[in-house]
């Protein structure tokens, strides 16, 4: 270990959070609590129909209650388009909503909104509105959707009811490579449509200043970007637009978009020259938020004898629902990801995107490469058992290397993948567990299963991102970090204000984060990819390396040596190899109270991409009587370069695989396939596993393949723990039962009904 | 004209102040107007002795009260020393304040603390505190205080009650310059307690959050000052105390200091985790406030009958009060300047400052130079009636020129004096002025006078100062700027945002401030010392430049030329010569939404000094039967450099002339001098001129003597004018009725006094 390595004190350290005590204490202030003197309370009358024009609106009733101030309709806010999602601005395909339309696309779509006195007085205005719909035909699944002659729901597009033109990805010869396969595999694989379900729901508020600067409060990964499409909307300068964001109950991608809500929410304060806020019911989180995408993979690949990969063809198809959203994005992620993870020479790939009468799909932990490595890495399964291979050697044999050429186009780091899968194989007993003697409790079965997967940290190519910081210190060495990174709830500032300390060598507790004000901080793109702490954490060391320098050149002068002969630690400037220091705070104040400069640096950083690795190995228990299905442990191996907080990684890999098992066992939003109404918006018929319900998770992190693109060599782990979690449960699942699933959520029903079928082809004809 | 100085188009125009629609609505929000969820209200006991020990104090049916939270005296709140002025930390002679003391010294001292659900319970329950005084003998005036065997007010400083060791400053040889004098005039002038009285009163908030950290709401000159010092009293690092200042209805210098408020304000919210705001009454505005020094200057000059000077000798003492507060500053700054104005090779001077048990005394515009000019002046007026030569000729004779050392010992740029001299000459007629016949209107006698004054810009070489900024821009080429200047009222933002504007290019509207959030702008001495434009100024216009290069550079790759073939101007970047131009937005966004890099620039920009003149002609007239005077007219003449925003300017003259004549003809804030109990301290008792007792002011701006180290040749020009207009008006009404007045305010019945004895000279004994 180097010297550098040694010193570095404050990095890989689980440091108390900094905003811990608000968030245990209750301080911590959500965009909910605010109290703003004459706030007012919008509402939001959503569709009763799934596909329809609105032929009349009558607010007049609903105007006239005592304590409503203004209601709003497609007739009288500004008819402009703007893409619902801010993140591919550029992709005009998805620029396909309006703030409200005479149309209506989905069942629970906005068709007015009323800002009243009280939540209870809007609440009964919605119900004065009277709508006359003239109905349309309404489709629901993709194939109903691309099938000649399907209802058209946009006017625009490439056509059809296509949200993009379909990606493809080429390599090599497929027909060739399936020529020289000896076993060839083909399935179809569909994933359901989980939703996020953030603890907060989605929030806003709004107020205009007397010269007619916008102010909004927000719960949003994306502030910068919601600040420009409502600049952009509104017809405003963007200086005129400050977007504000404290603490965010969670958001998991879903919280990059807008919801029209934000828009409406700033024309009812314009309107009624006061704040006003909106915020979601949990029904509306379903409704006006947006889920994954539901997902159908078609996927065929070619393999020798001995395991390895010779071609791969795959055909995905995502529905996007009503409106386009990430669909352009998660179809190019989720698509391009399946030239990864297991090295094969011949790859043709399809991606397509499609409008259905829907709820909305958009960005969700996993974006697309849930339901594309779900598919792989099932298959992979399938192939192990049809060549009769391990399938941890099968996924080794063929796991990406180093130098291999990852989606991002960039020559992969480190042998990730391969050291996941064998610490994990250790972990566990991996050998033992194959050869071991099945044991059965009655209806109960046990099964082993393996899920990899790789992500990337960033958006890059797809996004030319980039991170900034601007780094202050005070004028008694304390230090300030300004970033427009957003804090989810995950811990990122900590993360980044440990990044400052450690590069500064100044104590943790001596940084404070300054966030979530686009008046005050640099540009951010906001807080996906699993970008914030490569990106923005490296953003933050450069800013503060900046300062130290400054810092050094000045403590140099005082202790009359060269710069270079300084080392700074523990809040003091010394001279390598003596004893002779002074402390930060004297370096930087020349006299009691003023500063001898100012110590202030700003930096950008223009990431490519990085990517980190995992294998999970999950143990299921099936209860062969009544179809249930219990994960009784996860042993998730991750390798994510450097760690920077320990305990904040382990709990994001422990929270995506909580998701995980959520979507893979439980969660699926479901609407009524003739009406399009929506089924089970709460959370009493969406099933969502809880504490108790979660496994021991055994989380082993590896720091094989440190970045040097990320700070101190850290790399993203946002997304990763999703991915790898679900194609493992279904794995364990054929291993216990042998009944193979390719889909997600798996039912007991379906359980119970495999296990039938299984019966069924066992017995003699 | 050279071609840059015609290129520009913002800065000298007086563009719409960005503060104006929210003052003018009153949507800008003070300190005052904050609605906080459970708000604690704090309100004051003040002594009602001058100078006593508290014996007992007993809170316990205050406690009882119902609403009242809590109660702090001086036995519960922690016993630190602090300098009550922010100013100058580094001079502990200063350090003379408790948060509570044991000790009263002076009629309207903090003695307890209240905080409360309401106001009006908070002041019932201050009546429910009692306490028990142990009287001491009390002095009030410098005379009494310096007496041997005076009561000592403190047990520090140098001993006695001196609050520093006597200041001198010697040049040259005084008995010499004497012994060449054709004529020696020595005088005493006195000047009286003038106050600030800015429209809205000395406030603050205070809240702590569930992580420890302390944020602070306050009306003050000095936010980065008042962090410190509540930081190093509460015992806090810098970084978990914020201070936020937006609006402020004026300060005038006194809002530098801690009033006790801001403490205990902390303290009382600590108490009762609550927020608690603390507002002064008007009355306390005076009781708790700073009013300017009281001063006597005895002065001594000599003359050649040519009016060359040959000597000049001063002993200054200033009286202030219980505290020493900016004693020390005012001591220096104040007397030093007799070192110039007027060329004299001979002086010495010495100056006092000296504790007595009367209101403190403070920072308040002008600031020490307001009395010892005059001094000066007045007597410049006798020497020119004792010679015989016309007073505007004696002061040319004298006046300081280019390459003179200031007090600063910098060399001074420009003729000003000069100038403004000669240009206030052409303006009134001045030479037929002194030729004209006197017409007198029954007992009204009409005359005019001149005052001269210099100020320097930045306090320097007394403070090391430091101006910075931060400017950044935004995606669509509209720019914040990041700066810790105050903005007491006096359109400082707006001037800020005209030199960002101007050097960047971009339209004046597409500048925004973010200012007064210690959190987020860079440090910032503090709105004093008339640098605010001046050095806040430059450093915002060096950050621009900073950022101009930046975009230069990206737009020179854009437009395939070289970077210095570029200009920019009015949001479009264009090649010179050519018609070839991108806009600002096209430059700073690659693709929609996404700028192509950050344009941040940070710059920290250490002054010296820069000089501004002035010359004031005016025209009185005196009611010989009521002794009423009347200003009739004014002309300031100001040299303050590249003049930003005319009317700003203006403004700032206009304004100063109005406190100007306050203080010489009505303000006096006066005690009880055998109680020390105040006597007027309210806006019936305490007189000030009114907009309709305002004469007409022909304000003339010269740009003669533009400082290169101001931005774009600006200096500054917030003090320059409260300091002339004292003395012409004295020596107006000399001109008028030929009595010598060596005093303010000069009332009316003093004028009758003067005229009486005048007869009585006149008449044959």
């Amino acid at each position: 270990m180097s010297a550098d390595v040694m010193s570095r004190s404050i990095i890989g350290t689980s440091v108390r959070r900094n905003d811990l005590l608000g968030k245990v204490t209750g301080d911590a202030k959500y965009v909910a609590d605010m109290q703003m003197p004459g706030l007012l309370h919008g509402k939001t009358l959503r569709s009763n129909v799934a596909h329809a024009r609105i032929k009349r609106i009558d607010t007049r009733r609903a105007l006239a209650l005592p304590g409503v101030k203004a209601v709003l309709t497609h007739l009288n806010v500004p008819r402009v388009l703007h893409a619902g999602s801010p993140h591919p601005r550029s992709a005009s395909v998805t620029c396909d909503q309006y703030i409200l339309d005479d149309k209506v696309r989905y069942w629970g779509e906005s068709v007015a909104v009323v800002a009243a006195t009280t939540e209870e007085i809007a609440e009964e205005a919605l119900g004065l509105i009277e709508v006359e719909y003239e109905a349309l035909p309404a489709v629901f699944t993709v194939e109903d959707a691309l099938r000649p002659g399907a209802p058209l729901i946009h006017d625009r597009g490439p056509g059809g009811n296509l949200v993009l033109e379909p990606v493809v990805y080429t390599r090599g010869d497929v027909a060739k490579g399936f020529a020289e396969a000896d076993l060839i595999l083909e399935g179809e694989y569909e994933g359901g449509r989980p939703t996020p379900a953030y603890m907060e729901p989605n929030v806003c508020a709004c107020q205009w200043d007397g010269n007619g600067n916008l102010t909004v409060w927000i719960s949003t990964q994306t502030a910068f970007m919601v600040r420009g499409i409502m600049a952009e909307v509104l017809g405003l300068p963007l200086h005129k637009v400050r977007v504000l964001v404290d603490h965010m109950g969670g958001g998991f991608g879903a919280k990059q978009d807008l919801f029209q809500t934000e828009f409406l929410c700033a024309l009812l304060a314009r309107e009624t020259c006061r704040p006003v806020r909106m915020e979601f019911s949990r029904e509306e989180t379903f409704l006006g938020g947006r889920s994954r995408h539901p997902a159908k993979v078609w996927l065929k690949q070619g393999f020798k004898k001995d395991g390895t990969l010779t071609a791969r063809q795959a055909r995905v198809v995502f529905n996007s629902g009503a409106y386009g959203s990430h669909g352009p994005g998660v179809t190019i992620v989720g698509t391009s990801a399946l030239t990864s993870l297991y090295r094969c020479e011949n790859i043709h790939l399809e991606g397509r995107c499609v409008y259905t009468n829907s709820p909305i799909a958009g960005a969700y932990r996993g974006y697309g490469v849930v339901q594309t490595y779900y598919a792989l890495d099932i298959q992979m399964d399938e192939a192990a058992v049809a060549l009769g291979i391990d399938p941890a050697e099968l996924k080794l044999k063929n796991a990406v290397r180093e130098g291999d050429i990852a989606p991002s186009n960039h020559p992969l780091i480190g042998h990730g993948l391969e050291d996941c899968v064998r610490r994990g194989q250790q972990e566990v007993g991996w050998a033992a567990l194959r050869g071991r003697e099945r044991t059965t409790t009655g209806a109960l079965r046990r099964g082993w299963g393996i899920g990899c997967e790789m992500h990337g940290s960033s958006a890059y190519p797809g996004i030319k991102e980039q991170g900034n910081a601007i780094v202050k210190m005070n004028e008694d060495g304390t230090v300030v970090l300004l970033t427009g990174t957003a804090g989810l709830g995950t811990g990122a500032h900590t993360a980044l204000a440990q990044i400052v300390a450690e590069e500064l060598g100044v104590p943790f507790e001596n940084v404070s984060v300054v966030h979530g004000d686009t008046d005050v901080v640099p540009w951010d793109i906001g807080a996906f990819a699993s970008h914030t702490t490569f990106m923005g954490g490296r953003a933050a060391q450069m800013a503060a390396t900046e300062v130290k320098k400054q810092l050094l050149v000045r403590a140099a002068g005082q202790l009359e040596v060269s710069a270079d002969a300084l080392q700074v630690r523990d809040g003091a400037i010394s001279v390598v190899g003596t004893d002779r220091s002074i402390t930060v705070r004297d370096a930087v104040c020349a006299k009691k109270g003023i500063p001898a400069a100012q110590f202030v640096g700003s930096a950008t950083y223009y990431p490519t991409k990085s990517y980190s690795f995992a294998a999970h190995f999950v143990e299921v228990e099936v209860d062969t009587e009544t179809g249930q299905i219990e994960v009784k442990q996860v042993v998730p191996v991750h390798e994510i370069g450097k760690v920077i907080h320990p305990v904040g990684a382990a709990g994001q890999i422990e929270g995506g695989i909580q998701q995980g098992i959520g979507h893979t066992l439980y969660e699926d939003y479901q609407i009524d396939l003739r009406t399009g109404r929506s089924l089970n918006a709460n959370f009493v018929d969406y099933k969502m596993p809880l504490s108790m319900d979660m496994p021991p998770i055994h989380t082993v992190i590896l720091e094989t393949a440190p970045d040097p693109g990320g700070p101190f060599g850290a790399k993203g782990v946002g997304e990763d723990p999703i991915v790898a979690i679900g194609p493992a449960i279904a794995n364990a699942i054929f291993d216990a039962i042998g009944v193979r699933f390719r889909h997600y959520p798996i039912k007991p029903e379906q359980v119970l009904q495999g296990l039938a079928a299984q019966q069924t082809s066992r017995s003699p004809a």
